[in-house]
């Protein structure tokens, strides 16, 4: 692998919120040791425990950043229990967090993942607490490697490989492609994790979802206040939306409904 | 127009929320051209597509950087239709976003806006994708001219105007001002489009909303717990508050809703 | 006192919410003013008008960040009424913000807190406006002394004393101690104001609240799914969790509830 050449950029993904300072403070324990880091956050409302969700986020998230940048991800309900905290080095990319899965989607999407275990003593960090690992563990680990202080193969022992991902996978029908709701943005669009790059020699002919058969579109500008619209959305999976307005509260629908696209041949390019 | 010195900061206004990472990974597109940007967010909780409130607080909002300041505003109901999106450079400010009125209340009150289109091509951006232009056309480009890479003035062909601001305008009337709230603050209060500096020695008497008249003061803290107050707020504009309260929810209004400021002569200055 | 030597880190904790602009507007006015600074927020979260729920996270933030650090806390109901702003340098840290019992816990744990009051115009700081104290007075004041351009002990007279904490203070009982539920966090969490370095030689036994009594855990993750525990939080204080749940919903419990913490003399460290 390739030497590390640190961004001095951090991005923070978690399910902690808004509300509190807990990513305040994250933000002092990676400043006390690395007064020059780019601090940038990801979200900090995946729904909390969904790791799931957190892991799809940071897969099409991590991709906009330059390589050099130390991604921290905390969404850790085994938090305090014998759960590794790891950091995975792939495609020049580091990330830092729990071994539940989270990481699993980033980092093959990254390339040739890199696992080493973190070990606090050897970093010379305190005791951690047993509840704030984001604070206590991940945050100074990415401060310690942006600043170019640590190697991210030099913070505990190497692992052959990662928790696997917890992201539902989407499966091939005859008709084309059944996937699951993943995520529901702000607008209320419900986001999948069906990918276009699945496609084969293929285009969509309609999305079936929740008893309703939705057309196909290019953007949400195209159609008319109020209609139903799915199309290959901006971080390149299935969406469906209705056009300004909130698909997820209509429909009724939450992450993990099934979604069937169906698929048919692309026409040849000419004509 | 002289030369635009760049501070190196760079504001991002837009709807996006904060639930998803939409935020995020547009600053990951501003630092990977830019890694010395400063990023602040002004709000990303402007109500889905409302145009008129996005341009309210953008324009309340620029005043308070340095010139050299990059504002990257997008509430883009019509992206991936054929709108434009401009830079506009103001009064050594630079605008960057959808060419939809979301821009132009700021502009005017910079000065002497110089309006340029948005050639991607032209900027040696990839093909933006039709739904997040946010990340694919106004980061970028706010991050080149941040950095001082390219010219406001030389993004993409010169334009004579800008679309048209949608905020309503206030108008006088025989007894004072009618005007519109245009947003409901974080307190509940409501923030409207009269502005203090279209009072001519005149002093504000009363203001009348949804069937209430209530008096005037000049700062929360002067009102009691639970009592009606209308003000000139901190951004110039009549504001009317429950002291303590939230007046949105009391009053049972929401933005759009008209609201009489009634004045009355100013008395000399002396006595 | 030794000299201040500032790290340019700022932190900000306001009720503010994130929705309107005032947050970034505080910025711009830091910036303006120091373009070099690095900007954390804590929380802008505070519950309106909540000046003991600010006073603690506030106490409970500062530590995670090196000295240097000015720390600029804005709830503040009283602005535009005579009450005093101040500057408190502690323990190398310095506090900005309204002298209402905001600065206090985080002062006195500071330790040797010396307060001055400021005064804008010996500042050369515009007229403030009377509603916005956060961006015309403590943004300016903190940029200031984050730019070394002011000393914490220059911006006006010295004064003897804060006002007081309005934070409830935990009071012994033949039992253990009884407190009060200070905050409740993203997760529902309950936050107690008992402190852990207020226990003498004794270990937690149970905890009773709302007519429940509750086991006593250490971390979240030993816990069954919806299984009750009371444990030390992470900021060293009794907490009240659900395993996987949102405790303050189930239990119908707010900010102000007594708690009883039951105690028990700690078995010798041997066995």
């Amino acid at each position: 692998m390739a030497e590390l050449r640190p961004s001095g950029i951090i991005t923070l993904l978690t399910d902690f919120g808004s509300n509190d300072p807990f990513v305040g403070v994250m933000k002092g324990a990676i400043l006390s040791r690395f007064p020059g880091a780019t601090l940038v956050d990801l979200t900090h409302a995946i729904d909390p425990h969904d790791i799931a969700q957190g892991s799809f986020w940071l897969e099409k998230s991590f991709r906009w950043f330059s390589p050099g940048t130390v991604h921290v991800g905390v969404v850790d309900p085994g938090v305090g229990t014998p759960r590794s905290a790891v950091v995975v080095s792939a495609g020049g990319h580091v990330f830092v967090g729990p071994d539940n899965g989270l990481l699993a989607p980033a980092a093959e999407a990254a390339g040739a993942p890199v696992v080493h275990a973190v070990d606090t003593s050897h970093l010379g960090l305190p005791k951690p607490s047993d509840t704030f690992h984001g604070r206590d563990v991940f945050a100074p680990v990415a401060a310690l490697i942006a600043a170019g202080h640590a190697s991210p193969t030099a913070v505990g022992p190497e692992r052959s490989q990662l928790v696997d991902s917890r992201l539902p996978r989407a499966r091939r029908t005859s008709e084309g492609i059944v996937g699951t709701v993943v995520a529901i943005d702000h607008f209320g669009n419900l986001i999948t994790n069906v990918e276009e790059t699945k496609l084969e020699n293929e285009m969509l002919r309609e999305v079936r979802i929740a008893g309703k058969v939705l057309p196909v579109g290019r953007t949400y500008g195209e159609a008319e206040r109020g209609q139903w619209l799915a199309l290959i959305g901006s971080f390149g999976t299935v969406e469906i939306a209705v056009r300004e307005g909130h698909a997820a509260s209509v429909l009724g629908v939450r992450t993990g409904t099934t979604v069937e696209v169906i698929t048919e041949r692309s026409k040849p390019a000419a004509g």
